[in-house]
């Protein structure tokens, strides 16, 4: 087509996307590695325009995130370039759990089911190609664990460098799923924000040129990722939205893209517009979200993490104000469950769904039992819970165990009391 | 349909399935909780009568492995039913390791993907449909570990009791994860083969009555599962069979029932019949089936397992001689690669591919280089590994960790080596 050749590559390489836009002032930049508004300091996110997308367009598409790529900032052809593919994990009806806990319809969204078993692997998926259209040659990022595995393996996929950034004292699982596709990983001596606050130091530095750091530089692509979330419950439920979906806050984009992705399948008349309520689930531990929300505030205050939740644990989320935004929008709210709570609820996640959680699902399940128990959750209404890791990642949180050990034989497993 | 109410009830639950049939003889036996015959002591397996089963049938079907429900011993609502829902996997092309081994086409089977990350969830899903079917009220397995956590979250999501036997000094993860669904995990005082012949003692014993064990008294259905890995690569090939595959051998079932997958293919007219070559995968500190190879047996003499490589640690292997069979008859081989080798061939494929499989795709990925090292396989041809396990139930295998660990400064980071 005459038009398409007249394109720059660098607009056909995002796909749909336009632009990158301030999500305070509005301001527009080309699609380039920013993050921040140079009149605001706002942070940016991508602008898109959309052609017609119907339903039969995304369901002839492949068994992941890239079914959705006309509503992400990729190539046409994405499906065929090095990546890991997430995407279209199981939405899970979760009967006996909402039996259990008096619900109607329940779904969990479970997330363990991707490439490296974290919802991460949606957003890195994005800033992976975002990455190559700008000739980022290592990827590189600040984590609280899952991130930093989710890195590790599409840079070795795709053909990257990798440099990731942990704070000291992470689950041994995370540390080794990071290292293990040969990557450099290095332990700050601090905290996630710590970690987060070096990076950004990092990337102004002749240290890191050349480096992508896919939740810094690369941010605004990244976040898209954690749209095709929404896109897949909507779709999996049979292209509709939920009424109550409850979401782990760890920085707060997650929640705001999910969201923002309801939003776009409403404008794109993908599903019916009908109102849904977002809840937002933190750790009291790390909960500067929920505490703002119980004082009415605007603002977050920051706090030092405390929590087996180690994934959620950011103290200072950029995202917060957003999250406050929408849980009032919305008419949902943002709560939070203690640590006992967190390991209790994985418990019975595990044991009603068969589902093995990490402690960011023990959070979200744990608050969603919260919500019920103080009615605050319509249970005749059709919601939906977020699983986001895997409990093999956060083995200590649980003391599961062997029953019994026996020797082999029928007499041993009487004597033993289990016949 | 007149016809459809004459046919008894339990025909109808297990869909196109006729009968059990004697592999060694063919006596033929109803639907039945039965694995062995009674005239010649040979397995039982299923036999079916297909009805025409078209590529568009199965496409148009779920995103897991009921889309090949046809061809398989469930009834046709079987994913409505609460199941694990496991299955459609990635086939990862795997060019940077095809790249690095000098073939010219590679896919990986990644069955990490799954529910609880490893192939046994394939097979669990239709053992549990069989053992609705005939009114178990609980699952049991003996396990090298895997399984066990296939059967805890498959009993938990599907409403039965369940009680899994290990052998004691099986990995940490493995444990948790078959005990955090809350059914027994009941540890056995010796290794995989004493726990195998505990298990049959106990069907035979009032204790076991009412028990489904997946892959003893349930075997024969339990088994098809595996087929559905056969069915996937050829779908996901877009509807071909591979000319080359690798596959881990504990039991041997998996690989004879993906050469059954292979040959129903065939005979249903979905894919084109050209040959395809079947190598099997052992470690050296278990390799009763590569021994028998090697010095040209048809039987296989049992060995004592000593390998890391747990969830191939079956030192009997009841479908050993059907494997010999199938290496023989397809032009492959049965190979072993020795602990070492399995640690490298993990690091391989996890920086050429971002895969942390666990030590069974270490074994097939290590057969997979010796091959090719050793001229055995044809490089031209395209060739699949599975990998059916996953990485972080099998940390303590691979060593990886922190590069280092500075403050969060600059200057520490230059001056650790790291800028």
């Amino acid at each position: 087509m005459a038009i398409a050749a007249t394109e720059p590559t660098s607009v056909r390489a995002f796909g749909p996307a336009a632009a990158l836009s301030c999500r305070e002032c509005g301001e527009r930049y080309d699609l380039t590695p920013r993050f921040a508004c140079e009149f605001c300091f706002g942070p940016l996110e991508v602008a898109y325009d959309f052609g017609a997308v119907t339903r039969a367009d995304i369901e002839s598409g492949p068994a992941n995130i890239w079914r959705y790529r006309h509503l992400l900032p990729v190539p046409e052809n994405v499906a065929e370039l090095p990546n890991m593919n997430p995407g279209l994990t199981p939405l899970v009806k979760a009967d006996r759990l909402a039996a259990e806990l008096g619900l109607a319809s329940l779904h969990i969204k479970d997330d363990s089911g991707n490439p490296t078993h974290s919802f991460k692997d949606r957003v890195v998926a994005i800033a992976v190609e975002a990455a190559r259209n700008f000739g980022f040659t290592t990827l590189s990022c600040s984590s609280t664990g899952n991130l930093a595995g989710a890195v590790g393996a599409a840079a070795a996929r795709a053909g990257f460098q990798s440099c990731v950034f942990i704070p000291a004292g992470l689950e041994e699982a995370k540390v080794v799923m990071a290292a293990v596709y040969g990557g450099r990983v290095v332990a700050i001596d601090g905290n996630y924000d710590d970690v987060n606050r070096f990076c950004s130091e990092l990337i102004g530095d002749p240290a890191g040129e050349g480096w992508g750091f896919v939740n810094v530089n690369l941010r605004p692509y990244y976040g898209e990722g954690s749209k095709t979330l929404a896109y897949e419950i909507a779709e999996q439920l049979g292209w509709r939205l939920p009424e109550q979906i409850v979401i782990p806050i760890a920085s707060g984009s997650q929640l705001t893209k999910i969201d923002k992705g309801f939003q776009e399948l409403i404008k794109l008349g993908l599903v019916e517009d009908r109102p849904y309520k977002v809840f937002g689930a933190q750790a009291t531990g790390c909960s500067p979200v929920a505490q703002a929300w119980d004082k009415g505030l605007d603002v977050i205050q920051p706090v030092k993490p405390d929590t087996i939740a180690k994934s959620l644990a950011i103290g200072n989320p950029a995202d917060g104000p957003y999250v406050l935004d929408i849980a009032r929008r919305t008419g949902g709210s943002v709560e939070h469950v203690g640590d006992d709570e967190v390991v209790e609820a994985i418990s019975l996640l595990a044991r009603t769904e068969g589902i093995f959680a990490e402690t960011a699902g023990g959070v979200t399940t744990g608050v969603l039992r919260k919500l019920v128990r103080e009615g605050r959750l319509d249970p005749g209404a059709e919601t939906v819970v977020l699983n986001t890791g895997d409990g093999l990642k956060t083995l200590n949180a649980v003391s599961a165990g062997v029953t019994a050990t026996v020797k082999p034989s029928l007499k041993a497993f009487a004597e033993a009391g289990l016949a």
